[in-house]
């Protein structure tokens, strides 16, 4: 059908999704595009890299997402930038062109101007992501059992995770239960438990973002797994082979050959080159601040929503950089765009209803900020459960996960933990 | 406790992970050697490549499996010869004495004397493997879909198959579901079910090594899901673009960009290596002509089993390269060890039970050789899932599996069909 609105979406994460589901029934050819074949599950990310679920469990095809809806093509392709004159998404092969531009690219790690951290401190923001972190983390205990200098085994029995993020407080709990208990009659020659996890927060307590009441049940339950968490701590420095920490005045180096990056976000390249085009304003960590009703300064057609995007406008400070924000934009921008397409009044600004926040500290213990009611324990880590499996794509993953995390919380059993990729011989991470 | 007998065990495959196991309750230190740390179930590695399970489905920790074998120690290594005089495994990294040794390291694929068809044609033995070639087999529609040149479209939904054995066989009947069932409404510029599948084989049917009727019904079965079965055909040249056939004195070349390789074993260049060493004879393909007992000539203190060894001495050909052979070879190698360390008379040669042969062409579609039955359809499918379930390691497993077939068969939805790894843009194979 020649002469439809076309609608360009750029992301198939929590933002751009939304946007494409909500988009079925409008009258309009709508072209999702991204890098990656499937919608990516981002909060359970961790538990790939820590063995728990397989990459397929949290990773749902973009185009059987999207099968049934005929007005809707997925993309596979890498937009480069935007031609925001000629309205058309430059990719890396070809262009596409569009009406109304939704831009949903997301973060990636930054490093606090140290880019050179990344080869030795992973992050965790791709599948690619998370079986490197997974296999970094096993290796480092076969390497272990095979090193016979008790200094050397030491350092690669440390574990230093850099931020108490949920991602941070996540990992750091799944790591103390799998040397605990996970990998407890794995070994021979070195005893797991007695593996050093080291949490460093920058700011005074783990779960910044939550009540303090919560963040010290957090840190309490992190402790009962072995975890060290350390506050008011910098990182400095990372090698190969250790981590370098400032502590009031005080600087230490800390021997350790696993350390994993859950700090700061930076946003995706596209965000500064459509900022360029477009003389939209940028934060001080690159989002783009959008207009009440999240489209570009002077740009009505082009719609910029989740983590890419600084909506202050609700409470004076952006909104966090986690699902529901994203959800809820891209179901706003598919609303706005409706209305235009058909003619009705515009809609309000966009208003985040929120729902609250929740984050698991391994086996049985979460914390819940529900902003009506703030829990932690049992009650936390059942509401956690029932949240997750019911945002997850595919009812089939739901019984995956649901199957698995049964499994786990009776044997310890991290079906998952498989060394892939290249192995390295001689044996080192 | 020092002094006990050193059983040292190369590969933790069918052959030597069923030694290992059956060595439990033997007075001697076991070492198993592997360059993984899982055991890997290769007979559904093809569900893997098909996007049908996930690879932690099919593989299980060492580690896990033998973690209450007290007397057993999982090395993650790479063995790269044997020291035969001092009764050493070398390794890329140290070594390690045995009193007694197993040499469990099963083949690779041979490309005819061609190794740089390899880059263009990749075959299917590791996990690594199987995540590539669901890569590639992805990748080749959704460059499709980009593509406008129709004869170029037409290369990339050609996909041939080289080899008609079981696993030639079984990827090419996943390969007809993929196109006429999964992705049937997942394209809009392509229809999927128009892509070409092509089976090549060298003798005059398929799955050669079954009754002559079973190859007839396995060739019907892969007609009905649109494969194109192309016996008495030799493949003669592999090239990025395309494939050379040569059929009696014609040759042809099919353009195609995804060749699949599931054709000819070559054994582990170990074998090599010990056959200078002890005088072992070779057969032609490079597999170690071993005694009655397994051993190796001359040398009671090594036995080799499972692919790597070809034992003909029951029926005059070496014993075909699968799993229940060398199942029952490392068990019957367990025996002959704990016999001679309680100073038993040796046992009688190994004698290979014959339980059968199965293999599935798709849904609803296998044919079963149980030597006294010979059914294909439905009841040899039957067979073919309860046998599978039966032989995989670890109840969580069998239910993950069981969940994912039975949800398979409902929706035809292959839930692991993820682009991973580095995916190239400008989009090509």
């Amino acid at each position: 059908m020649a002469g439809r609105h076309r609608v360009v979406i750029i992301g198939g994460g929590f933002g751009g999704l939304s946007a494409a589901l909500k988009l079925k029934r409008v009258p309009a050819d709508v072209t999702l595009i991204d890098r990656c074949n499937y919608h990516l599950f981002q909060p359970l990310l961790y538990q790939v890299a820590t063995g728990a679920l397989s990459p397929a469990n949290i990773a749902s095809p973009l185009r059987e997402i999207l099968k049934d809806h005929r007005n809707t093509k997925v993309l596979l392709a890498e937009a480069t930038g935007i031609d925001v004159a000629n309205r058309r998404v430059v990719l890396s092969d070809g262009s596409v062109e569009y009406d109304t531009l939704i831009i949903s690219t997301g973060a990636s790690h930054q490093y606090f101007g140290h880019a050179e951290w990344e080869k030795f401190a992973p992050g965790l923001k791709t599948i690619e992501d998370a079986t490197a972190m997974r296999r970094r983390i096993l290796l480092a205990f076969e390497t272990a059992e095979r090193e016979q200098d008790p200094e050397k085994r030491r350092a690669f029995l440390t574990f230093v995770i850099v931020g108490a993020g949920p991602t941070g407080v996540e990992l750091a709990g799944a790591l103390g239960e799998i040397a605990n208990d996970t990998l407890r009659r794995d070994f021979r020659s070195i005893d797991p438990a007695s593996a050093r996890i080291i949490l460093v927060e920058g700011t005074d307590r783990v779960l910044p973002s939550y009540p303090p009441k919560l963040s010290a049940a957090a840190r309490r339950m992190l402790e009962r797994l072995g975890v060290t968490v350390r506050t008011g701590v910098f990182v400095t420095g990372v090698s190969e082979h250790a981590v370098t920490l400032r502590e009031g005045d005080r600087t230490e180096q800390i021997p350790a050959r696993t350390i994993l990056w859950a700090a700061g976000v930076l946003t995706s390249p596209l965000g500064k080159s459509l900022s360029e085009a477009t003389g939209a304003p940028l934060d001080k960590s690159g989002h783009i601040i959008v207009q009440p009703d999240l489209s570009v300064p002077g740009h009505p057609e082009i719609f910029v929503i989740g983590d890419l995007a600084n909506y202050s406008h609700q409470t004076g400070r952006p909104l966090p950089g986690v699902a529901q924000p994203a959800i809820q934009e891209g179901r706003y921008v598919a609303g706005v765009i409706r209305r235009r397409l058909l003619q009705h009044v515009p809609p309000p600004p966009f208003h985040y209803f929120d729902k609250g926040n929740l984050a698991t500290v391994g086996r049985a213990a979460a914390v819940a900020d529900l902003n009506w009611l703030r829990i932690s324990g049992i009650p936390a880590w059942l509401i956690w459960i029932f949240v997750h499996l019911f945002y997850i794509m595919e009812f089939r993953n739901r019984l995956l996960i649901l199957l698995q995390w049964g499994w786990l919380f009776i044997t310890y059993d991290r079906s998952a933990r498989l060394i892939t990729g290249k192995t390295p011989f001689p044996l080192d991470l």
